[in-house]
């Protein structure tokens, strides 16, 4: 049951991670066809040993598509994504568009695989650091409740893109990058996410929103502060989970060691813990420095680290994208609400 | 009323900066003596124009000094800081070795001066990380009371000294390193300080015991994660301060700004937050993001920002040793007990 499918936003760097990914995962392909803006379309791109063109993105290409994966920004899925899935063609958003759209899911699937039963032709991708936070903690949640959680962030400025990474190559070689996307630079130093007027940035309120909103905790008390660092790799976060039932670490390795998806790499005599370079190219969340947390009446904190290319991002979309083939009937994309 | 004094760890990373500290503060130098280990012994080094030996650490050198400022490892203070000081040479010491003794002040003079007056010969510097962190909580305990606080630190890798600058540089430079302080690499990724086997670093350990010591709170609840990263200039930490009477913005933000020693810089609208590169050379603490926390019934989170090297070691040490000179009297050196 091969699929006739299309990559939106292919030259990005998530589009080329999910090139990778459906390769690796010999993912059932009938046709694969590559859209971009008008910009990159002229350039190729290898899939399976064969060269495809770069198409400029049109409505009309998706004519006799089936399934498409999308990495080009909210404002193409807003204009664009309803009405494509609408003719029939799945799709699979990467950007913030749809997150909250009360008939768009929002998956992680080894955590809420179940939500996508519930969709019209649109399945959220969730931010790239929730979807490892969330890895973390809905066996948590289900095993002990969660009270409170405390998130701060170490990602790699691979999350702004190709741009992040020549803005960091450009600054390292001390040459002038083209693009700016850490006004205050980064390397050697550390940026925020643009911020809003009440001094948050959107990174920081997706990952509580999105967490909400995946764990169906829609009052979890969650507070996170997100930081852009001059890494490559994966996206790594300090996080303190208070409970509502006492946690034992024993029972939580063996808990997390458990969960698919899922690495417990905690060895502080060996000094062994993972890191973002450690974690290039791995579509696990990998887990360490679990410790118990005394300064509440339960807890725990730990430290998660995943490529956020791959798992918070391609990894992640291509396996919603097994569980529509394989599981999710087709049928059910009805006009949304 | 200037001082015979000297500098023991002149070569090292904290040591040129107690150098460039000293100048900068026209601290009263009658004579200045620098000690390092035998290896760097035959080389000199400028101070105020002058060209001075670097001799090698022996305790008969200390002959009618009356002041010493130490940053040469906690194995050497633990030997002689105890000596030195019993023959009436004031001892301000960077190194972990005496920051729990009970007749050895732990000083962050805008938060603790007072406690100097109990020394007995040896005043211990604390961590850098804790340094900055207590700057911001002094303030707020006074006012507001604290409930609990959680502490994610962004250090630079300058903390580990002149071999970590130097690791990162050759990983960068995709050369081997002379030296390995971060066994798992810090190019392009973070890292932890050495881990104990129950996984705690003890960096980690320090600023939980200094911060509840510095401001008289022996049961703070207070958890850390310390994080190496790939960054020069300063260390920064994202703080969640959870309060027992609620914080209002406003007036947090008006405290903060009056408090000597460190600087509100918190524009959300123009971008602009202290970070690592922006603080290098700076003597202030920086505080930006300040925001509410609506996980907790009353607190709110922030980021402080210093140069680890400045206000984290020398600018602090000095500060100590100008209280010192001017306000404590130098007779107070007893045995300690």
């Amino acid at each position: 049951m091969a699929v006739r499918m299309a990559i939106v936003g292919a030259t990005g760097l998530v589009g080329q991670t999910l090139l990778h990914v459906l390769q690796e995962r010999r993912f059932p392909v009938r046709e694969l066809r590559l859209f971009a803006s008008a910009r990159s379309s002229g350039q190729y791109l290898y899939f399976e040993g064969e060269r495809l063109p770069v198409e400029p993105f049109t409505p009309e290409r998706f004519h006799g598509l089936e399934l498409s994966l999308w990495s080009a920004g909210a404002a193409l899925s807003r204009e664009y994504a309803w009405h494509i899935a609408q003719r029939g063609c799945l799709v699979v958003d990467n950007s913030s568009a749809w997150r909250h759209h009360p008939d768009v899911p929002l998956v992680v699937p080894e955590v809420n695989a179940d939500a996508l039963h519930a969709h019209r032709g649109i399945i959220a991708n969730p931010n790239c650091a929730t979807i490892q936070l969330v890895m973390l903690l809905a066996p948590v949640a289900r095993r002990w409740g969660l009270r409170r959680v405390v998130v701060a962030t170490y990602q790699s400025i691979s999350g702004a893109g190709w741009k992040g990474i020549r803005q960091l190559y450009a600054e390292l070689a001390q040459t002038s990058p083209e693009d700016i996307v850490a006004p205050g630079g980064i390397a050697y130093t550390t940026a925020f996410h643009r911020l809003d007027a009440e001094g948050w940035s959107e990174e920081e309120r997706k990952i509580i929103a999105e967490t909400r909103r995946i764990l169906e905790l829609p009052t979890l008390p969650i507070t996170a502060t997100c930081v852009r660092l001059p890494t490559l790799g994966g996206h790594a976060a300090a996080v303190w989970v208070e409970t509502y039932q006492p946690v034992a670490l024993p029972e939580l390795r063996t808990l997390l060691s458990r969960q698919p998806g899922l690495i417990v790499l905690d060895e502080p005599k060996a000094q062994l813990y993972p890191h973002p370079r450690m974690v290039a190219g791995r579509d696990e969340v990998f887990v360490g420095r679990l410790r118990p947390d005394d300064s509440v009446p339960a807890g725990f904190s730990c430290w998660i680290v995943a490529d956020n290319l791959r798992k918070g991002a391609a990894t992640n979309a291509v396996q919603i994208a097994e569980a529509l083939v394989t599981s999710v009937p087709r049928s059910t994309a009805e006009p949304l609400r």
